[in-house]
């Protein structure tokens, strides 16, 4: 977590800085980018960061929901690291960006677990 | 809060949705528009949201943070409706697009202070 630190005093980043960040594996192969995030309008928490892969915003293509806990920004790639391959990909949750489904408890704790994650709420 | 309910069943909502909302005061005149917000690395929680007045993003406009928590959504308006007046914002802490300040404590407690909130960190 140093890097984050270095990165800014405060420890806080623009909504749109995030969105069209770079995505890698450990290994520092490009995933994809982040299309957006999913936030808990009452309580501002961010629950999802949304990997694309496609054009800026990622229109028309897949959109796969990643807790955002997954996420560790690594200041030298100038973009997130999350401990996943492509092949864990292949069968995680996904959708368009003009279907997004609900986003409810049972759709939240299918993300998780898939992540091999506990749901928190 | 039960419009938010309302809205979504899951209660989250996009970050692209929000940038670009407009904002309202209670008595419904359009103050603007959330250009971005603001959210800690680390923990993933939403501290401003950024009101401007601008063009679409605020660029080249001043942005005033204003604690999420003060942003009510509104499905009739459309819109976010905030507890504060054009007079109120005249005064209050901005920043334009290019020099944004390091949103460090001595920052946020300045933000928190003028809209007379507690600052909870």
């Amino acid at each position: 977590m140093a890097d984050m630190v270095k990165e800014s005093g405060s420890g806080l980043i623009a909504s749109d800085r995030v969105e069209g960040t770079a995505v890698f594996d450990p290994a520092g192969e490009k995933l994809g980018h982040i299309s957006n995030f999913m936030v808990e309008k009452r309580s501002g928490q961010v629950r999802y960061a949304t990997l694309s892969f496609g054009g800026f915003l990622g229109i028309g293509n897949d959109h796969y929901p990643l807790p955002w806990s997954m996420l560790n920004y690594d200041t030298d790639k100038g973009g997130y690291v999350v401990e996943l391959s492509k092949a864990v990909l292949e069968d995680a949750p996904r959708h368009t960006a003009d279907e997004r489904p609900d986003y409810d408890e049972s759709y939240g704790r299918d993300v998780f677990q898939y992540y091999g994650l506990i749901y928190p709420w």
